[in-house]
């Protein structure tokens, strides 16, 4: 795995930032590499972009297993659901490519993560998830304009105060992992591709 | 200090979250908040809001601090600059009123403060700051379009490449929290209007 | 008060126009000048930059003090918001920094100066006033999408016909001046910024 | 005339404003109606809507004639360009269709005043001319980003200081009066249509 | 009439592409032309510009009439009222010169031709006009977020499924011809500016 | 492959348009279907869904062989590039999935097809298809203001005049069919999705 790693021919990003060799990692964070390997089958580019530095590769990881893997009324598909919406919205490369592929993967239907890349409003959905999406994309398109009115349709989707903090959480991190990725000129790993077609 | 938290008489949010009292936070945490309250007098209702869930707490704390504290080439007045400029694109009420403060009073310039919230093209700039604060304005307003071609105007501005991850990483920062404090209608505390004027 | 004006160290737009002493100016205008040195303590730089053309001035003033000091049943501090929030949607340096003063001073609730200038959607406004706001903001940033559905939402908050005709005024009054100081890069006086905080 | 005026059948606006009759006119307005009624043929409705308060009639008068007749080094036909071109932008049909008339009898060329009303940017103009409506142009859609190279630009087609003001001034001024045409419905007269074709 | 073609002194498009003489013509559209010729008055340059390749003046014509001439529950004039509303919205003036003499024509109503050029919703339109032209100007500046709920609209205006794949189709093709006649500057024939006033 | 046809169990559209069954098309069109059987594998719903009227079909199937399939400077990969650049920009579902797939076939490189549908300024193109899909995408996004400038661009990477009618020409369609398929929500055939991964 460290191979696969190692033999990255295109540049993670952008800019040339020393990626340090994995056995310099600190070892929660050379495990927490290793876990990655076994279970999608290579190290995300971005887990080796945030390598640079220990203490920004440690955030990075903390806030996105909590957002994304923690406790929550969401499910991981949903959440997964709203990474590609806000990545469409902001057309970010890297984001759409590893998260549309996760919606592929756990809902089981390639055609939902294509669509949810290209224009999710034409995708069958149920009225929760309508409502999440709508909500989602909005505070991405015009965040100064979202606020009570918008808050009250997920209420009435049904959604609890706690889950409009969830969904606002999910958004407003890809709001911010998709300005990084593009602003860097991120390329996701090429095995996302050809994955669950 | 824990009594002006405890009497906070308007909501930290539009959500009804249980907000733990101080005690219950775990030591670090405690300690966190209370350097605050002696830092700046009082603890912002951004922390306060987070702190119903500790881990969603100490992700956020852990990033802002690495961000706007840590070691960069950027000035922490560079990095709060970025902040309001940001958060003027997407006109987040708590972020222009906090971070506008940290820009009154690290400038000792009020005036400044109150041109990056307005209109931050007015502002009399030096070129360094000038290009730090276009690239951070189009990574805001126009993500899909942000690449090479603006990050050149960087590197002729004298930022290196890990310049460039610096200011680009505040503010996709920034673009998070905004979109957090707008979409749950969080409040700054009353204490900023009058600081630094 | 002369002295004040004279002193005046930076310039007063990036236009080089020669500003005549004021001594120069027609006897009812060098007496409005004085008014203006009384009562707000300074002479707004907008006065002394049209002042390069007697007609041009006059013409400006008369119809400011028409639109924002005679009769209306919208009340002074109301037609300061419009100005506020118009100058906010076209984020004119200048007219935010002097009418954010006025309504922080006329409203005595700084806060609301700060939230009209960062925005205006987040501030706890009467229906009367939201509807108001809601129609200036709206044919300040859409106004070929401004029409009788818009009319009729100010009517249903209990605005009558005159009352559509004074906020439609105000607004479009600043969609203008706002135009003005940007192009010319107006710089408002300095003595704002700390008043009625 | 004033038959032609009292006859107008559809309503000069939305609002239902009392019009005065008009000999209940200050002598001076009197007069100026007079003038128009001989120049024009027809009073225009922007005059007659106006004439319900003395004050805002005069003050309007005042400022147009000041702008659009008044001496400037900007030959009237361009102020009428710039109206043109300002009111397409914002899609005002009175102003369209009684500023394109006056570019189409100005310039002799029917066709010039057809394409100010479509797209300027089509239409063969002097690079003086293109420069002026490009500013005057984005001043209108984008004024919270028109500063110093705007400004250059037209400093390298030839403008002086004056100048700049003056095209800001006319640009500025149709900012206004679309807004209040749109806003209040204010109906062009028809005599407009077949003239100067 | 081959003469008014010939003579045409300005370039049909900023392209050079060879137009042929009209006898090089297949028979059927040499026909067409002079059917052309009788009716109009004139060759519209659109067909002058395609007729570069026979292949591509032929599919052009043979769309533009099967939309524009046959069978429909949409009238002639509602489908270049159609035709206008998206040229306005695109600013396109080969089109809005063409197809307002249209409007102008058919309605026997100058001024109707005017406001869809200018702005259609200052038009007094019925409700199924409207529902209509709303439908096409929204396709034509957001199409992908035009939907179901924008269908329902013009169900509920009373148009079939049929209606509504007409109106689209209209409005699809012009959002097609308009940037066709953008891109390569063509110019609309003289006479059209005069017609129909 | 008439079985295929018929078992498409989801509607082609969100119109109940009656669709007729194969061997009730006119020769031609059925042999033109058989090919497309062949060749693809199956028969685009696009042509299905236009088979409820022959005119219509058979205007289609015309303009879009002339655009996609005859002589051209530009490859057909280039005019498939095209497509999907527009279609990204326009968010069309239908278009992206069927032209995708194109680019993915017929360039080999599955990642370039998901690349020009998720933001075609990330990928590394030659400076030719650079300027020809930035044409696309503003002719697409922004018709109004493209013009002269961009003309230049085209001939400046080495495109004649007939390459830009041709890069103009594929572009103005698919911002038809876009809009064609966005209104009525024609869904693409299920098999796009799974080939040339």
């Amino acid at each position: 795995m460290t191979r696969r790693y190692k033999a990255q021919p295109s540049p993670l990003t952008a800019l040339r930032m020393r990626i340090p060799a994995r056995k310099a990692l600190e070892p929660d964070m050379r495990k927490y590499f290793a876990i990655c390997d076994q279970k999608i089958g290579f190290l995300p580019n971005v887990l080796a972009a945030y390598s640079f530095d220990p203490r920004k590769l440690r955030a990075f990881v903390d806030m996105y297993n909590d957002l994304m893997l923690e406790d929550s009324r969401l499910s991981k598909l949903e959440r997964e659901m709203i990474a590609v919406v806000v990545s469409a919205a902001n057309r970010c490369y890297y984001c759409l490519t590893a998260h549309g592929q996760a919606v592929r993967q756990m809902s089981g239907d390639p055609s939902l993560g294509e669509l949810l890349v290209m224009n999710y409003r034409v995708a069958r959905l149920t009225k929760r998830q309508r409502a999440m999406l709508d909500f989602a994309h909005k505070l991405t398109v015009a965040p100064a304009e979202t606020g009570a009115a918008d808050r009250r349709q997920l209420r009435r989707a049904g959604f609890s105060d706690r889950d409009v903090w969830d969904i606002t959480a999910v958004a407003a991190f890809f709001n911010m992992t998709n300005r990084v990725a593009t602003a860097v000129d991120m390329m996701p790993n090429e095995e996302y591709h050809a994955l669950s077609r």
